[in-house]
């Protein structure tokens, strides 16, 4: 993996339609690559993603000396999809000074009282860090579309249930984002694209064992119910949302592995190529510095 | 005054070209109109205004327990053209609860390392709240279009100063304000006229007062120097970002009372043509209610 067009091959481009039934949830796209070995690929990868845990680390001491932009990483994905894994494992390495995550749960009242993507507004990455939003606004085209009870809660003045709704707020991301992007932010979007089966699997799992109980809810189990609902909505949002400018990957999660070194991976070599320096330090600057080493090595 | 067709003369329409040195600081538009009789225009608006500080306090109320809209109030203007006077008076008898008044200073080192809109969407009003910017994100195309050199704060990364980046703000502006007010946001932007020669006059009242010492500022005069870059600055801000859904109103801003009367006109008579209604009591809650009399008169 890596190299660029290897990357790209898992990006949606702008505007394209997503078939999430014709995607493969193990590999995705790299079977179509020649040089693609079921054989090897998991040993390979592990190589890479431990390799890559060390270098993001070192990059993200460059990234926050060099104080130019910020890093806004969005995961969602379905239950037991993988998140909260693989930013564990991605960023274990990461000076957490430097990295925040914010974890999105049910909007509280105050947050209801906003705008639906002022919530996130105020939890976006200052310049020089990397913001992770486990689950984000797209809860508001993704559990919302599904559930489309839950906007009473919004009170929208003028409600209506249409297609236009949807739209506005596919528009109102795009441009937000784009507003972010030329201000500083770059923005990655991961959606974990999970297969039913391995949901069931990963949900027993959890049933079966009691350290594992707490992360099942008996919600969960509902909300696969609407297995193919959800499909649909993340298809409509990776078309209408996926942009040159904050793009969606569709990360295959069935294996854990794959999913935390394509992430890894992604993350990596953008920030690589943002070709970062650390700040030129001037020459009165430095004279400043010899001063002052010169003041400490003097004192008594 | 009072009349939509009146309140029209003084909102700027989207895309419309101004040039601010053919509008009268004095009466604005109102002079057009054959009514118009100054010797009896200031009576009339000052009992105007007093009657309107009196409806504003029973709509806000209405306004809260509709708990529909939230309404930003925006108030730009040269120093002492009076935005200070205008927040005091309109808004002395409205219930503070359901008001926040929020004055932009010079950013923060916090506020420096997010995007430009940042600061001003985290005091964003709450629904069935009026939230009032003294200064606004609006400064980022007018105080730093006239002193391009404070781009240099924003650390933008590509940053090159052509009209491409002040075209991009005007969008940014533009489309988070259209996401704002289809989500609920009433916003109305008002921008206080005032002539060079009466700012003058105010700038030596206050260096004649010793209780008016401390709103004089020496940048204050220095600001002064550049008062055709800031007419420009204001002409591109209110053609490119006055909008249906959030427009800009022109108010003269000589005379403190009639600009004070205009401000509280444009507001009263926006929020009462939202025809909004106390929230309806089904006759499940009546019952309730009843039930709940009856338990505190029964209570021993």
């Amino acid at each position: 993996m890596y190299e660029k067009r290897i990357l790209d091959l898992y990006r949606v481009k702008s505007g394209e339609k997503i078939n999430l039934d014709e995607i493969d949830t193990e590999y995705g796209f790299l079977t179509q690559l020649q040089e693609f070995k079921k054989s090897t690929v998991k040993e390979r990868l592990e190589e890479r993603l431990a390799q890559n845990i060390k270098d993001l680390s070192e990059m993200q001491d460059l990234f926050y000396a060099s104080d130019t932009y910020s890093l806004l990483l969005v995961f969602q994905g379905m239950d037991a999809a993988g998140k909260d894994g693989i930013i564990k494992h991605v960023m274990s390495g990461v000076n957490p000074q430097g990295c925040q995550v914010y974890s999105f749960k049910q909007p509280s009242a105050e947050e209801l009282d906003h705008d639906f993507m002022w919530r996130c507004s105020l939890r976006l990455p200052e310049r020089g860090r990397i913001g992770i939003f486990n689950r984000s606004h797209y809860e508001e085209v993704l559990v919302v579309k599904v559930h489309p009870k839950i906007l009473l809660n919004e009170k929208l003045p003028n409600f209506k249930l249409d297609d236009t709704l949807w739209q506005q707020r596919y528009e109102s991301i795009r441009t937000y984002e784009h507003h972010l992007v030329r201000n500083g932010t770059i923005i990655l979007k991961f959606y974990l694209h999970l297969s039913k089966k391995e949901q069931k699997k990963r949900f027993l799992d959890r049933l079966d064992n009691p350290e594992k109980y707490w992360k099942f809810s008996t919600s969960d189990l509902a909300e696969r119910a609407y297995w193919k609902d959800y499909q649909k909505a993340f298809e409509d949002t990776l078309r209408e949302t996926s942009t040159d400018y904050a793009p969606w990957y569709i990360v295959p999660a069935d294996h854990k592995w794959f999913a935390r070194a394509l992430v890894a991976d992604i993350i990596v070599s953008t920030i690589r190529s943002l070709d970062l320096k650390y700040p030129v330090i001037s020459d009165e600057q430095l004279k400043a510095l010899k001063e002052a080493k010169r003041m400490l090595e003097e004192e008594k």
